[in-house]
């Protein structure tokens, strides 16, 4: 199993089988007790991973590059204007070349139609796994280790109600990726999926029918509402954040003119009391805060955000230890 | 001594004792010691330093990363523009991750106003050493490299003459943090401090009043004059730089338009002559060469800008190697 | 030999004896070789080495950075707007500081009657050796890789005939640094050297007297054409890649208008059916696709471009192994 997972790209959570997750999280478990320890763990000692960002990152930059020096080796730090992408080199060039320097490559591209694409095409070429940093569709580096929290902090997943709720958040328009990574990766390991959103603020309906399988094969739930108190009834989970309409991709104006109709999605601390009495709120960072939630509830009993947070460092860690030779 | 400095944030050198600081300038020698024997010392091996950087650097940037490297370690550097930082995140948030993922982290932000509180809200939160790189009011891990250098230069500190004066230089402002430091520092370690500027540019009263104070408990000297010729007489070393007026720090324009008026405040051979013989002549860079400073005075006998600014590397390893877990 | 090394620096290829190149050639295979079988080859522990891009770099920056990771140190990547550089810091304060830090410096700077000055002046006053990773007149951590590609895939390179070819290009003015570099280099080692372009896009006259030089001293041929298919007749290599016109190299307008005269100047299939059957075709990267070479040509048989990038790796490790300390 372990031993299996050299050289295999993550750009989608469905691409991996569940027992290959079930050893991702434990060797993130496995790690996590390692550096609690101070015992050295120089597994990719000298190892090269590229990170390649399209856009601003805090927690995923720097959970894999803190993650692999930890690991003996080293990031280099690459963003489009100071490579030659900007001068027009196109990924097959790109990745030829930096596939036989390092040993892993990690990419950020949230662009719609074009960041996932970016991706599977620098796969097709690629020596070295492919690790998706979040795409227009996908976040799997942040799912995985939200799906390690839950395991850490409810044990048995089974029957436990998440919701994925949708938020009210103005200026700039969030991608659908995390979203989209969650309701089909929950089902798979139990958990009961209530996907909530105003109604123009679907998914995609083949990441949706996804879930849906995912959900019937594990004997799991998934359901979509569009209340977000109805949503909150006896959750255990609340998952809540920002994105944009799938609808009008394209046009910014128009889908932040559309957020501006339901300013009432933010979560409250009158809204947790409709939660289970010991239910988790999360959040991948960065938040809104007072907009996409009150900061009593982020700061508060509920919010294991930074938990949640530092668990991307195990995860990432973890991902590299398996996939990099 | 030593070991009870691990987590201790440096921000201002007057939150460090005395004795605190002769630990770190013991180190210090030892660690340059060592690096000139090119014996092993990596006592932060696979630990991470974040660097977040809201001003350009040269030295301060390279003393640390080149520091953390020789330590075993690896510097994550980091500017606002390319994390959540610039997308609105709070520094309570940003710090809440970073003390989970490294275990050290330096900031300069010089904005005024702004930079010293910045620090201390992220020491507030963070689980990890916080140094400042510099800010509005303080830079001491280059005002602490120049105290080691003055120890390794005129040996006994006592009743030596140190001058700390403005200098004409116009384009852009310089901040106060540098004398702000040094005459709070320089009077605890016996040195007689002399600050000459001319009358507008004067530093914080309460700066002022702790550098007075720290002198009369040391028993060493502290006074303010307005001439640079009067100041120069018998000092055995002259620090002398650019900075702002503070009572306009907010208006650019009348600052550069006030300094216009003291082109005279100029360092040259003419006026070394009025100090002693074998006296230093000492500047942070980077210097504004030709205006601040004759090049002759800069290249010539007295200067020991380079050695001052090696000294630069062998601080930050032991700020690091001491406090950094 | 090897250890005569220590300290110089690589500025042009010329500067360095053919014997102290055929140690580097040496070095880079034995380096090679070590890391396909993942042997630990760590010369360079905990040292830094210094990368100033003063333009963006795919190649050159990833192979000189995971090349010193993998030799056990690191790299300072710094870009001239993040450091006093931009504040005007000159090139004889910034070395004298940086060298007093780590153990290396390569710096990219192609703009025209600049680079290469900068470099020269840096060199002056470093400590450490200075690596020239491409400038206005010179690109040698290319063209040794090259060199060590067609050892690597033609075995004995006497007589053996090089084609230095030209092409068409718009949008942007490339350097000739990469033209200039590999006819003064080729001939050295027995390679029969033609240079085809436009009458316009001349090199310069002194360079090309030292190509001449350097073949009648080797024994070998050095000519020039201005024929694209006379040049590839019986070729064995051909090298071609688009540069500006030298008597206009401050004016890109005329430059790029006068480019447009030769749209023909690009590699065929056609055009490679007039060289040797087993002929290779070479190109530094990034490519412009479709327009300098026709995709058939770039990711067909005589290809030989990612082979060629990948040397850049092995090549900036000899380097940096056999110069730094």
């Amino acid at each position: 199993m372990y031993t299996g997972l050299k050289g295999k790209h993550l750009i989608y959570e469905q691409d991996w089988e569940k027992e290959e997750i079930e050893a991702l999280l434990d060797m993130a478990l496995d790690l996590k007790k390692m550096r609690a320890l101070k015992q050295s763990h120089k597994y990719l000692d000298t190892r090269t991973l590229f990170l390649l960002f399209f856009e601003e990152s805090t927690r995923t930059r720097n959970a894999f590059e803190t993650g692999i020096t930890q690991l003996g080796g080293h990031a280099n730090y690459l963003i489009p204007k100071l490579t030659q992408i900007d001068h027009g080199e196109g990924p097959k060039d790109t990745v030829e070349v930096l596939s036989r320097y390092g040993e892993g490559i990690g990419i950020r591209n949230t662009t719609w139609g074009v960041g996932n694409r970016y991706m599977r095409e620098l796969a097709k070429y690629s020596r070295i796994p492919v690790i998706n940093l979040q795409c227009d569709l996908f976040h799997p580096t942040q799912s995985l280790a939200d799906l390690l929290t839950l395991k850490e902090k409810l044990g048995d997943l089974r029957g436990k109600k998440f919701v994925m709720s949708w938020t009210y958040a103005p200026k700039y328009v969030r991608p659908i990726s995390m979203p989209q990574s969650l309701i089909t990766l929950m089902p798979r390991f139990g958990l009961d999926v209530t996907l909530a959103h105003p109604p123009e603020f679907f998914l995609m309906p083949e990441i949706v029918e996804q879930a849906r399988e995912n959900a019937r094969k594990a004997g799991s739930r998934f359901e979509i509402v569009h209340d977000m108190d109805e949503a909150f009834q006896d959750a255990d989970v609340i998952y809540a954040k920002s994105w944009g309409a799938l609808a009008y991709t394209q046009d910014e104006p128009t889908i932040l003119q559309l957020i501006e109709k339901y300013p009432g999605w933010k979560v409250t601390e009158q809204g947790m009391q409709l939660t289970k009495e010991d239910s988790r709120y999360m959040h991948c960072m960065p938040i809104d805060r007072g907009i996409e939630v009150e900061n009593a509830v982020a700061d508060g009993s509920h919010s294991v955000i930074y938990d949640e947070a530092e668990n991307r460092l195990h995860i990432a860690k973890a991902i590299m230890a398996l996939t990099m030779e």
